[in-house]
């Protein structure tokens, strides 16, 4: 276990291009920022944003929405801040995804549902995700709450960017997180109705 | 299958004592109104509200904060309508519940946190019950929020009545409802911090 001292002495000082350097990136990286780097690089390729679909599209940023409107023209989109995004049928069987597009603030956000079945159980999990970078969803927040009858369900975050995907987000809970009884406290006829606001917040 | 329509006819007359008369209740009623005149009667006993205690204590609503008092002291009262109730040491392996009373509007209130664990996955509940009955719970309303770096998860609802208790609600995840992972996010050192605000509404 003998260290290279020299070996290591010449990485410390040696710059690597970004492996997206194709793409346009012209950033030249010490291996310890290598991958930080290309982590949140603006050249990394985004990947089709739908959850639930075996869409494997990818492209830049700009190619995003022209992307969905052309291979995903089912997806419905609402104007405003302040929507209601309605998923019908909850109570289907098995694993499930309800989407939708809500634009404002000349942004464009998926609004994501998903429904996951383990050990017998259903889990609900709602999130918002921005067409946008990382660095992007720090101007925003976004709201999701569910209203029945003397009581309220709130959750307040900023939106991940689909950059980074839903995944993991929901992986971790950090989403709005609910389970088959709560969507029966809240829903009518199988039909669960989830206020969605988007805000600006001040960047500090 | 003959019905014995002249045994039915006396039956829908007849009126019987509340099974809590002995108690001070003077009602009288039709062998169909009684079940649930029974389970809102006000003569009807109260348990201890005490969450994962053995304690079987019961009595009338009057003696309900002496007994709360006498017999379970190390509870903690904190004073006002907002407050923290902080749950220390959340990672406990294992069933825990966590208690504390609030004092308010000339009420106390009982907050419970549950931790169960079911599939070996940990699951949180919040709480509020009203030291009162079901009728007085409709004067108030209280909302639980937890808060992170930039996320928050709010709950509001009507207290439940200790008369009804707090396991069917949890059974129902008719509460804050977490798991783990949110938990995660939203404590520190193991400690997390529920903001508590018990409000008055308007009776209509
Ligand atoms: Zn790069
Ligand atoms: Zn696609
Ligand atoms: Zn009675
Ligand atoms: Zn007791």
């Amino acid at each position: 276990n003998i260290r290279n001292l020299a070996m290591e002495k010449v990485a410390g000082t040696v710059h690597f291009p970004c492996r997206y350097a194709q793409n346009g990136c012209g950033a030249l990286l010490l291996h310890t920022e290598k991958a930080d780097h290309e982590d949140a690089c603006d050249c990394r390729p985004y990947f089709c944003p739908c959850p639930g679909t075996n869409c494997k599209w990818q492209g830049s940023l700009e190619q995003v929405m022209p992307h969905l409107l052309v291979n995903h023209k089912s997806i419905t989109t609402l104007q405003g801040e302040d929507i209601v995004f309605l998923a019908t049928d909850i109570n289907l069987p098995g694993a499930v995804d309800w989407v939708m597009m809500q634009s404002c603030f000349g942004h464009h956000f998926m609004l994501v549902l998903e429904k996951q079945e383990k050990n017998g159980e259903e889990k609900f999990f709602a999130i918002v995700q921005l067409i946008g970078s990382r660095k992007q969803t720090l101007q925003f927040a976004y709201r999701l709450e569910l209203n029945g009858n003397r009581r309220r369900l709130i959750w307040e975050a900023t939106p991940i960017s689909i950059h980074d995907g839903v995944s993991s987000a929901i992986l971790n809970s950090d989403c709005l997180f609910f389970d088959t009884s709560t969507a029966k406290l809240f829903s009518e006829n199988g039909n669960l109705g989830i206020n969605v606001t988007i805000s600006m917040v001040c960047v500090k």
